[in-house]
């Protein structure tokens, strides 16, 4: 005997929460498909050489390595690197914006940790363009973002925008070209960190002089409303080309995400927000629940100048969000933001007492034609054992069919919620869809 | 540069392709949920030591093997072993009868061939029962899959049944217990290798006489209406109890199959069906598809009286089907059984003239309120090459904004197909439905 278990950091739900989790699932999938995504589904297995093209450090020790054959093969560990490959690969067979999401598994063997996973959902959109790609996409990406929260109801959300040229023309300024990647990740974690660190890690590590530190301060600390921010860090007159560009095209973006219909509150400017990641060239986002801050950021992503430079010589841009949504999904639970509402999908469980069953499947049959989600309880037990299933698995509604019925070519319907019931003609069966909608 | 390219025997489809694979795969699901199956997720890596507890031979070879850290893990080779492992693990927390569906990529490191894919999806039902599982079960998972392929549409099928304990039943009768996998297996491959090969084996390989190869052909190639057949394996006199246990239930689960709506012409008696796993104890199923049996069976199952042994002592009887989805979504394309019919699945793409960037995005948004499927062509290039990437994508509509349009609070839709064009009012978007119905 083998005790049966399931690997740690990976998720493994009962039934009333896979039901909830699929849900959720299914109303990104909606939303991305409403949007014109096409949908994609890359294997989980590639070939080494091919996945690990730009990876190393932090991300090669977390990979999941196999051999088979003469094959050195890895478990993909984003859903990015794939999208880079199948563009290079079938960029004669594409259309150009190329828009596709992939809702798919992935694989980082990180330390195991409550709330972190080993194997989790991405659901990803990207928009790639050929040779070119405009500030739209930058504001159409966020806006379908906006509307799956929107959808899922988990309460105040904000996305926050901001562009990576403006922290790398600022270090350009400040002479600090060196060190920028490094710099930048120090920024990244402004908010976990919290000021006192930041400034001890940017003058002992970095040897930053203290006006260099205040500079860099003053800068990500830039508030008010949008409108004020952006004239504010026009007012810095910092003469930075890539500084410049980097307000512009923040401008812009703010700008067609209004057009875009995402509300004012729900979207702003927070200058600390650099990603870690460095194929990031532009506009990057984080997307943050109100009150819910323990989340981390529910949706990130970016603009990344040169997707598939590691396979191609053509210049693909492209820009693209992403929903961790194995951790969402465990935060949200774990903290009762969501609770499952249904422990199966049956609406309507049929009954038998006595040998009913030629009468009952044929019923059930002309239920299902009516696309009502329906069982039959298969075993032969005592009625209250039967009945006892249906209040368990909480179905709503029960069909008893009984020797009297079929004599008078009827059945029974109860309303487990209202406690009520209904004899219902069988020839009419249609009329049941007046009690179970 | 590294040349971008895929596995061989991993599945990777262009657009067009991959919307027509998920509308099958969502036709799946649906008939799965309408009958009141619940979704499950298990994981694709699990311990080695919990995914290979029953297997052997063929099987361990395909097995994509790793270690990490401590553990050996491998890939699931099917969705059959981590649901004997799942209901072991939460019994106390399932109610049961347990209905199940899950579809899921499955790894097996077969030799590369056309048609064999090494990472391809299964689609599996499977109802299990504590300690007991009537035999309605048995006809219920045939006539979800009788559902599924009606409405898939993909031609005349016929879904072949059989009770392995008819052939177990006669293996004994004939004195041949000690061989009767062997026998069974060779039995299952009868419709492979022919007659005269059948023969061969049996008297050469197995040394069996020619009496007992005669009754062993007799039996398997018993004909006639299934009402024939039945009454024929009564007529063979047979006393073993497990042969006569077998045509009991052969025969109960073919009259259920009939109540659950199965029309006459869509399943028979095929006694030649075995299947080669051996953990199949009772019902056994096989569907073929008419005028295209190079597709083999598109899908298999059968009835087993223990699936979780290896993991508790106590007693899960299940019975269940799958289809193997990769693997008949390329047969089906390949022999053009099956084409995409849209590229893309936006419905409405929106076409900007000059700078009405903003009045079209608000139209978008208002088509997205909708639930309508769309998008913006969001690159500043000549209008003529806007129009050529909604003909390349053959999205059927194209809504045009021009300056004119803007100042007159409207917009012209074009029906490509009609080749007409209309123009509406922006406050009345609505009825577009009217035209892209």
């Amino acid at each position: 005997m083998i005790k049966p278990r399931t690997l740690s950091g990976f998720m493994e739900l009962l039934p009333e929460d896979q039901i909830l989790f699929n849900r959720i699932k299914e109303t990104i999938k909606q939303e991305y498909e409403k949007s014109g995504f096409v949908p994609l589904d890359t294997p989980i297995l590639e070939l080494s050489e091919i996945m690990l093209a730009k990876a190393g450090g932090e991300t090669e020790k977390q990979i999941y390595e196999l051999e088979k054959g003469d094959n050195k093969l890895c478990l993909r560990f984003d859903l990015t690197v794939p999208l880079a490959k199948y563009v290079a690969e079938h960029q004669s067979e594409l259309s150009f914006p190329f828009k596709r999401y992939q809702i798919g598994k992935v694989y980082r063997g990180e330390r195991a940790q409550k709330g972190r996973f080993r194997e989790f959902y991405q659901c990803d959109i990207d928009i790639v363009g050929n040779g070119q790609l405009s500030l739209i996409n930058d504001a159409e990406v966020p806006s379908v973002i906006y509307n799956i929260f929107k959808k899922l109801n988990i309460g105040e959300f904000c996305i926050s925008v901001s562009n990576r040229k403006l922290l790398l023309g600022l270090f350009e300024e400040l002479n600090l070209k060196d060190v920028s990647m490094e710099i930048l990740r120090v920024v990244d974690k402004f908010d976990k960190i919290g000021e006192e660190e930041f400034v001890k890690v940017l003058t002992d590590d970095y040897k930053l002089s203290k006006n260099v530190v205040e500079k860099i301060l003053n800068f990500i600390k830039i508030s008010g409303t949008k409108t004020e921010q952006i004239e504010k860090l026009k007012g810095l007159n910092i003469k930075n080309v890539q500084f410049l560009t980097g307000i512009d095209e923040l401008e812009t973006v703010l700008n067609f995400m209004g057009d875009f219909g995402i509300p004012d509150q729900n979207y702003k400017i927070d200058l600390k927000i650099a990603r870690g990641l460095d194929y990031y060239t532009g506009t990057v986002y984080e997307t943050f629940v109100k009150g819910a801050e323990y989340l981390g950021s529910v949706s990130s992503g970016g603009r990344y100048d040169d997707l598939a430079k590691f396979y191609t010589n053509n210049n693909y841009p492209g820009v693209g969000m992403s929903i961790g949504l194995t951790r969402l999904f465990y935060q949200l639970r774990e903290n009762k933001i969501i609770k499952p509402t249904i422990k199966t999908l049956a609406k309507v469980v049929v009954l038998t007492i006595g040998d009913t069953w030629k009468y009952s499947l044929n019923l059930l049959n002309k239920l299902k034609q009516l696309n009502v989600n329906c069982e039959i309880y298969p075993e032969d037990v005592k009625f209250k054992n039967k009945l006892q299933y249906v209040l368990n698995q909480e179905i709503p509604f029960a069909i008893i069919v009984g020797e009297d019925e079929v004599k008078n070519n009827e059945f029974v319907l109860k309303d487990l919620n209202k406690k009520e019931q209904y004899t219902l003609k069988t020839e009419k069966v249609e009329e049941i869809l007046n009690y179970i909608k």
